[in-house]
């Protein structure tokens, strides 16, 4: 068996819609047969390829809710709502030793601010009744409706005080960018929990998903999400959100990190010609960069030169910010046994396989009762 | 000589930009020079004709700084940025007891939060410095950046022992509709200085500036605002602003009101069908809106049929809340002899023309001294 590992993009979904529903909090598990818009916004989840339209989340994925196609319990759920089954093709296959949730469940992306602090809500108690408590080699991020920062703060001071919710989960296409001061009661909350932010691939913000307008193929969507990324670590630099919370950490997550030098090179350049309309600024955005930032592995650009994989990791200067990640049970899985170049140096591997991950989210090594399936 | 009135919509506007610049705080009279950047955002409101840009705020107007032709002051400067001729042209020929400045200079409309909040500092200075320390008839509007809610209530905070701001500014297109979380610690600020709204015609918040998209020509600009004004009375109805600040008030600054009985039944029918979905509303829409809202008169609706105007009266049953207003030195001007109709009932007429205004801002009898130019 191979040395335990963490898994730092795990994916869960409920069942169906009644199975979250159930965990709905106050009257809204009735409201929402009351106001049928709310099945609206389930359905999106559901469906396998929705329509293209302009809300820029509806591209067609290349497989049915973008899983790998063994990723489908016998059961015949859906892929990622089970957990027994995602025991056997993950957690025990792979000798994951913890594994991090992402529900991709959409409360950050409600236009009704209640309705999506409600959802939010929901999701945490399904993760900690269906997820967490049933199997103890899991962690979870916090959801949380983050465009009204108030609401989601409010929901990080509920939750923070279960260790098991290891950080507090963004996406990375907002209706702002994140460093803007809308974003930083949140902030607040996350570093009075001394819990990371995670920032994962996904989202919608009500604007074209590129700088460049609405893009015509899922190509362009997925594919072009490392913008999104960067324009939002730009973002939280430039804004001097670090200089205000200088405790806050961000895991960039499923969004690469071949694009990370050149844009610390670009910034700070910029940032050196015109500093001077960000005085809030204290140091060279490289080094804001490189002292609040960590990322996950999968999708990895990967050079066709093996050699330039090693400069990359120079260039980075970042061993210790690596973690690796799977996305189980997406369509682009990345193998723990295949994810990382063959070259790579032992200590290196170590590091991004499991003990980055420990050291960030304070993990401890796994009782030998939570390897029981 | 008439009656004396209260003008509820005059614009003042500084000689140059150096002028206004002079009232920046801090150091962000440097800054500006240091960041070229700063200057294009004042150029806008130099300029007499604007490209037609997907900004959606630089429609051609059809006169030089959409202005009376005779408005432009025998100093050569600008319209609006005389007092003296202001007094002549608009208070002393007039009448006016009072008026109640707008200055439309962009500050709610930067991207920079931080540099937004210190222009709406630099305009309430300039205001108090060069318009209302000069003359006793003046009143002013606060300005804020309010689309940071924070800085602009701390805006309101700093100045609103100054019995001579009588109310908040803010624009009729947003970044959001006014109802959203985002704004309500503007309005908390709001009701702690017992400080109305005044929602004036304008603004630009990075979208379409119709809900059909970007219209071609000016006259859709000028034209379709009130589908602005609209959308944002809905908004702060319908997501329960007034349950949460009860005593907050509104004024709609040059939106008109003969759409706002179709808007009440519009709100009303939908409430009844649909009210399940805002639980915190606790009576009909256009019990909210009668209760909250003033308006201004000008540019009224005119039905062509006379007596459609009483019709139109009776169906907004909102005698008290009509404020008259002539928008100077703006082309549209409305003049107080001409503004409302021949056949008005004369106790209603003394109501718009001053009487309203007076209860709504706490204005006195102008003192004997007021009056000298």
């Amino acid at each position: 068996m191979a040395e335990p590992i963490v898994d730092c993009d795990v994916h869960n979904a409920p069942v169906s819609d009644e199975a979250l529903r159930a965990y709905l909090p106050g009257d809204w598990s009735e409201r929402r047969d009351t106001v049928g818009y709310l099945d609206a916004s389930f359905r999106r989840y559901r469906e396998n390829l929705g329509d293209r339209s302009y809300i820029g989340a509806e591209y067609p994925r290349p497989t049915p809710r973008a899983s790998r196609v063994d990723a489908w319990p016998p059961s015949g759920n859906p892929p990622a709502s089970d957990l027994g089954f995602t025991r056997s093709q993950l957690l025990d296959a792979w000798n994951v030793e913890y594994a991090v949730l992402n529900p991709l469940l959409g409360a950050a992306e409600q236009l009704n601010d209640e309705y999506g602090a409600a959802l939010a809500t929901a999701i945490n108690e399904w993760q900690i009744a269906e997820w967490l408590d049933p199997e103890p080699r899991m962690r979870a991020s916090i959801c949380v409706a983050y465009e009204d920062a108030e609401l989601a703060a409010a929901e990080v001071d509920r939750v923070a005080g279960d260790p098991r919710f290891v950080q507090i989960q963004l996406l990375s296409r907002t209706r702002e960018p994140l460093g803007r001061r809308r974003y930083w009661k949140l902030y607040e909350a996350a570093v009075r929990h001394h819990l990371p932010l995670g920032i994962h691939f996904g989202g919608w913000g009500g604007m074209p998903i590129t700088g460049a307008g609405y893009p015509s193929y899922y190509i362009e969507d997925t594919g072009g999400m490392a913008t999104a990324f960067q324009d939002q670590v730009a973002s939280m630099v430039l804004e001097g959100v670090f200089e205000r919370f200088p405790t806050l950490k961000v895991v960039l997550i499923e969004g690469g990190f071949g694009w990370l030098p050149p844009l610390m090179w670009r910034l700070d350049r910029a940032w050196r010609l015109l500093g001077a309309e960000v005085p809030q600024l204290t140091r060279p955005p490289s080094e804001t960069v490189r002292s609040q930032f960590w990322f996950t592995t999968q999708p990895m650009e990967e050079p066709p030169t093996p050699a330039d994989f090693q400069t990359l990791l120079e260039q980075l200067d970042m061993d210790d910010r690596i973690m690796f990640s799977t996305d189980y049970p997406h369509w682009d899985f990345d193998s723990p046994s295949q994810a990382l170049p063959t070259g790579i140096d032992p200590a290196l591997r170590r590091m991004i396989m499991g003990e980055n991950a420990r050291a960030l989210y304070g993990l401890q090594p796994a009782r030998p009762e939570a390897a029981v399936g």
